[in-house]
């Protein structure tokens, strides 16, 4: 007999099954015992008699034999009245640190510190499956559009803004960096003939600041595209795969965003913005000043809110950003070139992408990297790329964590990381 | 007039059509030249009359308007006759470094220095079209077995295996490492209740040799299931997936196995063999000595040769390999306590895996610990996971640029990786 899972043992009425899992709730008669048993799809309940219940604690994991019956007060309305069962995980523990079966409100550090015990709550694990589909609908949805995957070192030689805020790496008798993202190499990749490339995979921050926002590693879904017309291709590219992705969750996720009682948003339109007009839209209803050529958080939020208010959409698209704000490589307008094509992403008060066209001219990008005050010859293995016909391209990059922690409205990002990383914490 | 990839425009026999991509080959008789476009999806021949093709290079990027025709004598018997074309991306250099249009060998070195140009070459580029595949062929598979996909942390306080060749991490005011696999976080996913996890992720391996089978980055896929009966329920599961993943190839990359004139080895049954077994069978068919415990690599090209004239197969399970030689999670025979329920598989003498069945019992785990001169204590975080019911578990990791090297028989492992990084190499 091959094991069911518990999600699909409806299918077994009146037939004998084997389920496997841990021991999520302990309710005892006396004469008999109603056992929640807990696997990966879902939870169901045992029922054992006298002997059969002897010695099981919570969380133990077990493998249990037994007939399937309906039971309107069960949940799911099911019960596995139990023929055999073995224990095969044991429990060694005096107490646990915190209940798994209930949604009691355990301190985010304590939950993390014992991560893989907090995990087996459901509604702490939902996230993760949605964190999964989000990446899912990522993936096909740029497969399906001809992108190709790729995968490019961490470990570099130099960053790609100049170097700041790198974690540095001794490799063998040199220094090497972490990457803060994979911006020079999935440029190089469009040039190298992939034309159309996506990576899903780690991104290095060496910030010094532990905020709910802030992960010091973390998972970036990073775009880039040849051909392009401009950076309107790329928030365009960026909307569709947004509502692909809404629409792939509203279906596979259904049960999680129902456990965690959140929707997702619908996408029409995305507003696209002038960060100019934002500011001024800011100071004018909100009386609220914004740093030069950018928004501080506060304003994210505000401005949220007022596309909320007036445009009826989650998201914004905040165009235009001043040339001082962004990374050498970013295109500007040729007939304003304090600005560039670039685009940051708000959604519900927090930016969970930038992106924008890039330069794609040899001349032009050297000469950008003197205005810079960075050396060119310092990146010739990106540079290269330029001399041999470098179309015209663009990308972005979204936070995996922070779309995660934002569609299922979470308060932290750790709550949308395994196992996160920040400035206190490396365990477990 | 939207976009069309060179290998749909057979579709558009007669009409107007707009392709994208870089010139692969110039072919000038005077007064037209046939240019060979070259775009992501293949060549396509264009015809240029003299004032067209003005100014053309070779590996310009080029925007193309024309009518699509027959020509028996083009690649894949058609041609388009430009009516507008824009050059998109310029030509910036004297010479190209090599050829890009032709399959002239270049030392390895070379195309490594100029990545992005030797990739343009699309027998060099085919490779990693197959290793897309492979990846998603694995991905594939075990989501349909009801996997979860994981992100783990590559920054880590301690080492799966001691410490030894790990990359150093200056962590901010601390010292970290980079993580040699997702082991330990592998086992503890199953443990926090996702019960089957797969990871797609860089590995790190600070090793001293530079060879054609060694990275130091390089990416593993990472399998882990809990609830088994024991380590052939591993080994089951990575046959079925790599029947799969060459059923999936077959399919999907035809032409680039055509292009790198290979096929891939059929697989029927893998047979599992003992390695002391392997080891008496090598001393008396080869009169090959093993190093105590283990193969060498010369041996195990020498055994890979005997199964494969013996069992007509070009994969083979070496199994149950002694305490000595195995981590310290690696669970071990009851009846036989020197020698562990683990594996590897060599694919035509090579090694592309190692996996095995965990110990799940927290004392015996404990125990093991200090056998091996480790710390309980250090692994705190890790071993917590076994207090709570730990069912049985165990699984197996697949290096993808040394499989992927295998399946397109390729000389150097580098050749399998985008952006290779090796004791010498951190650009590009």
């Amino acid at each position: 007999m091959g094991r069911s899972y518990v999600k699909e043992i409806g299918q077994s009425l009146g037939k004998e099954v084997e389920v496997k899992g841990w021991v999520h709730k302990i309710h005892d008669l006396g004469r008999i015992a109603f056992v929640t048993l807990r696997d990966k799809t879902g939870l169901v309940q045992l029922v054992l008699d006298e002997k059969q219940k002897e010695g099981l604690r919570l969380e133990m994991a077990l493998e249990v034999k037994g007939t399937v019956s309906e039971n309107t007060k069960a949940v799911n309305g099911l019960e596995i009245n139990v023929e055999q069962h073995k224990v095969v995980g044991e429990a060694h523990y005096d107490k646990l640190p915190f209940s798994v079966n209930r949604n009691e409100k355990t301190h985010l550090e304590t939950q993390l510190n014992h991560r893989t015990i907090s995990l087996r709550n459901p509604q702490i694990r939902a996230p993760f499956i949605i964190q999964e589909e989000i990446v899912t609908a990522f993936r096909e949805y740029l497969r399906g559009e001809m992108f190709s995957e790729i995968h490019t070192p961490k470990i570099i030689s130099s960053g790609t803004e100049g170097g700041s805020e790198m974690f540095t790496v001794k490799y063998f008798d040199s220094r090497a960096f972490l990457a803060q993202s994979p911006q020079f190499y999935k440029q190089m990749m469009v040039g190298a003939g992939f034309e159309k490339v996506f990576e899903i995979g780690h991104a290095y921050r060496s910030e010094l600041h532990n905020t709910w926002r802030h992960l010091n590693e973390y998972v970036s879904l990073d775009v880039e595209l040849g051909f392009i017309e401009d950076e309107n291709d790329i928030m365009d590219l960026e909307e569709s795969l947004l509502k692909h992705m809404i629409q792939h969750l509203n279906q596979k996720c259904k049960k999680e965003l129902e456990l965690l009682g959140v929707s997702l948003p619908e996408i029409q339109k995305i507003p696209r913005i002038e960060l100019e007009e934002a500011r001024e839209i800011l100071l004018r209803e909100y009386d609220k000043k914004s740093p030069a050529g950018n928004l501080d958080a506060e304003g994210e939020v505000l401005f949220s809110a007022y596309v909320k208010e007036k445009y009826n959409s989650e998201f914004v698209f905040l165009t235009r950003y001043p040339v001082s704000k962004r990374p050498v490589y970013t295109m500007p307008f040729e007939e304003e070139p304090s600005l560039t094509r670039s685009f940051d992403l708000i959604f519900k008060g927090l930016e969970i992408t930038t992106g924008g066209q890039r330069i794609h001219n040899y001349d032009q990008l050297k000469e950008n990297m003197l205005t810079f005050g960075l050396k060119p010859e310092d990146f010739d293995f990106y540079l290269e790329t330029f001399r041999y016909g470098m179309p015209p391209h663009g990308g972005f990059a979204i936070g995996l964590e922070r779309l995660t922690m934002k569609f299922c409205q979470l308060e932290n990002i750790r709550e949308a990381t395994l196992l996160p990383r920040d400035m206190k914490r490396i365990t477990p």
